[in-house]
């Protein structure tokens, strides 16, 4: 799948994934409408609605950007329905051929890490039948119970041929409360480092053509340790959040990519499926937000490229 | 909650928590039938015998222990329908009385972490409705990602008064892989002190009567770190998981609580839900499985209490 991804990227020339973590305020007040006099005011409506919201967004993306990146939180908020409205946008994305990447941040230990890797990109046995529930491509993971976590999903990466992504410095501004730590160690590093050599090791158990099946969250808003950590994990690919609405910018991002100009493939969410909202796009109005969408996507893509290429 | 927790504990005088972790393999044969036979070998199917399986555990266990915890990944392996079984399952067990704490170690940041937060132990509006999706008392959460996960969590236990508890020292082997890395501060303390320190700092923010809504996980299995931490935070429930068939011996518990007989709670689940498996309780044979796992529940209390009277 990391190939599959790469390939996608190569071809659409745009290192990028757009999340699709619909708030209900995002979402216009039309499509809503549409769904509250269909299914209520109830979790069933706001299901719909973000599901009809996701499908016009992937209905005007689909051909310019590899990936999408469906936030579960946005759909698990609405509970059993929510989650409903998360598997048809992953079934939908897909069958556009996009690769889909679960943005589920999962972690635990062995048996219960199994279940979750079975779960998203895997598959169950029930009684003589195997069915994949969820059936992402790949999925975030949190490290912090470590091999015990992950190890389960590296049986189901050699099985299916799918990924993970596994959190190593997050976007957010507090990510440095635990993952900057300076340990004890000879050289005094912080945890995060650590955390990306033992990221560099599971992968190299699993790798593609090109790239490992494990690939790693590194967030754009931290360019310097991008830097670094590209050079510790040669062969991993970096997922990289935080670009437009938090804050980093293309010409932070070249840190995160090798002189392949490949390694790394850039998130946007609200930047991109929120476009319509901002003064650059209002144009559009919200009865095109779908087409601000792509234009958003395209000025994404200009960027990043003007900045690898200068 | 906390509260809720405390006053049931001392009713049952029963630290304990039982472990809704249904793997197919637990279930017995008669109960899978019967499910395959009305929903077929489906996801539908395995979501079906695991309720039946749940059901009749809870009917078992809800006067002699005061909690249950259903790991949502048992679950979530099968799709939206093994989340149905999730759902009913809480509600089921709350309808009985049981205080319910969704073992869901979900960890995201600012809106992201607010979506987990609503979700599951708070309500999401819908148009002009409010409503509570998943309903549990208490989640778990990963705390990787410092304190902008886990402050929307605090926003909703100020709104609904229920809890989280955080993952400081989990109970598996490799769980020092990044927990136990001694930091280069003055004492050289490992990460997961760290995190102990920070979860009695946010537990300070919503205090119950004696204890704090947020609590802290620390694995059974890691009795000496328990004492520490034990200390480190003083008005901090624990979950204590690793009891039973991961290691953990009741008398390695005492370290976990403190001397008014409260702060910690026991976390069982193979041990107590399959325990028909076990010799020591083979002869209640699969039709009475959930006599055995009665049985086994009033021998961990037993084996708690003496540990704590000695």
């Amino acid at each position: 799948m990391i190939n599959k991804l790469i390939s996608g990227i190569k071809k659409t020339n745009a290192p990028v994934v757009v999340g699709l973590d619909p708030m209900m305020d995002y979402i216009p007040g039309y499509i809503k409408e549409k769904a509250f006099a269909k299914c209520g005011e109830t979790l069933e409506g706001a299901s719909e609605a973000i599901w009809e919201y996701n499908k016009e967004i992937i209905d005007h993306i689909y051909d310019i950007v590899p990936a999408v990146k469906p936030q579960i939180a946005m759909y698990e908020q609405f509970g059993i329905p929510g989650l409903v409205a998360f598997k048809k946008t992953v079934d939908y994305a897909k069958e556009k051929g996009m690769v889909v990447i679960g943005d589920i941040k999962r972690g635990d230990i062995g048996s219960t890490s199994k279940a979750y890797a079975v779960g998203h990109i895997g598959k169950v046995k029930v009684g003589s039948n195997i069915i994949a529930p969820f059936d992402e491509d790949f999925v975030t993971v949190n490290p912090y119970l470590g091999s015990d976590g992950v190890n389960p999903f590296i049986d189901v990466i050699k099985e299916e041929k799918k990924g993970i992504f596994v959190l190593v410095k997050t976007s957010n501004p507090s990510s440095g409360e635990f993952q900057d730590r300076p340990l004890n160690d000879a050289d005094n590093r912080p945890l995060y480092e650590i955390v990306g050599e033992q990221v560099a090791k599971w992968g190299n158990e699993v790798m593609g053509d090109e790239y490992s099946y494990i690939g790693a969250v590194v967030g754009a808003t931290y360019p310097e340790m991008g830097k670094v950590l590209r050079e510790i994990m040669p062969k991993t690919y970096i997922l990289v959040p935080g670009y437009g609405a938090q804050g980093g910018k293309g010409a932070d991002l070249v840190n995160f990519f090798n002189k392949d100009g490949l390694g790394a493939i850039v998130n946007s969410s609200r930047g991109i499926i929120a476009a319509y909202k901002q003064d650059k796009y209002a144009e559009f109005g919200e009865a095109r937000f779908a087409e601000a969408s792509r234009k958003a996507a395209l000025d994404m893509i200009e960027d990043i490229s003007n900045a690898l290429n200068s």
